[in-house]
């Protein structure tokens, strides 16, 4: 079996998506909010999985979401309580995602006080590119980007996550454990904004070549 | 294999537990919490299941957590745009579970308009018991109960539910598939309140005859 597919089958076995907020400083700014001194961490149901060639749909009411591209870390084996020095060992690949938000909802959750589990929680609302592995550890800097309708909206460099990937494996392994095909969404650097039905979004890693493709549709009824 | 064994294999091959906040009114107002219009949902990872004889685990530096006594409807089938008509058929049995929470990360979450998932997610937080299974539909009123070293504390019953559980599963499977073996946690009733270590926390329901002991340990280095 390829890589490719054996990273599919272990994403699809996963049990949780991992998100990190506000992990880029320009990102937290943009957003009005402050730079965290831990981690933000938040739950995605791997059901919000979408990959090629499906569309990413909004659902209505709403008209339009929120792209967030983010580098996705998946979890090789069991992980519980690793220490930062070790954590490489427990990643098996990576993705290129999209941590779709319907920002108006997580607005009115951030001033009801409440989760914002709706926002990010709809089916679809987790696109991810083909699985890839990178051969040494630590790994170089991955620059990506996102574009709507062709038009550049995103350039980031996980160079510049707050907190590196061994440190939010440990963070997080220290507070519930991470199984094999877990995800973890290392945050979004600076430029996020909507789409609407009609548009499509493409994101790229530069090396390894990584390039996804997602319509964007309203949700059928 | 019986059905306990059965459902004990479904919830371990699920991938999310969607939790509902505030499903009862005398809770909401004891957190000093609005009456929601539309279910507050949140969501805990299956990493936070812990079953009898293993304890809860407070970690350091927390000294307490509070308990929440719910019902947990555990899914036997992929779910998505389920009309309420239709949602027991979706229903495969369940468990009585506690939503373990860290009132304390809970609250300063709350302040900073920040999710709820690291003070719902540590590893032995969602403690439930054996799976059971009901025949008729709609069920039974469930009447449950909860007992902190022998001292009742939480009295309720299914029936004073805010939001009913098949409204619960149409309006979580219009946001997010649900599939085989997840978990919908259908809220607590008043008397929320802590544990410490050394403590037990005992729980039950009347009939069916179901009953769990979870021991409260700090959570080991
Ligand atoms: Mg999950
Ligand atoms: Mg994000
Ligand atoms: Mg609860």
């Amino acid at each position: 079996m390829s890589a490719e597919l054996l990273g599919r089958k272990l994403i699809d076995c996963g049990t949780k998506i991992v998100a990190v907020g506000r992990n880029y400083a320009a990102h937290a700014k943009e957003l009005g909010s402050a730079i965290p001194k831990e981690p933000v961490l938040f739950l995605k149901p791997t059901s919000s999985y979408v990959r090629e060639p499906d569309p990413i749909e909004i659902p209505k009411p709403i008209t339009e979401v929120d792209y967030e591209a983010e580098i996705g870390v998946v979890i090789g084996r069991r992980a519980k309580d690793v220490f930062e020095e070790e954590a490489w060992n427990y990643v098996r690949g990576y993705v290129l995602a999209l941590d779709m938000t319907a920002r108006s909802l997580q607005n009115v959750a951030k001033e009801k006080r409440l989760p914002w589990t709706v926002s990010k929680g709809y089916d679809t609302f987790t696109p991810i590119s083909k699985f890839f592995q990178l051969k040494k550890t630590p790994i170089p800097p991955l620059s990506f980007w996102l574009k709507v309708d062709g038009q550049t909206k995103q350039k980031g460099c996980t160079s510049d996550m707050i907190f590196s990937i061994p440190f939010l494996i440990h963070y997080i392994s220290g507070i519930m454990t991470l199984n094999e095909g877990d995800m973890i969404l290392t945050g979004t650097p600076h430029g996020v904004g909507p789409v609407k039905a009609g548009q499509t979004i493409t994101a790229g890693i530069a090396s390894p070549a990584v390039q996804m493709t997602f319509p964007v549709i309203t949700r059928p009824d």
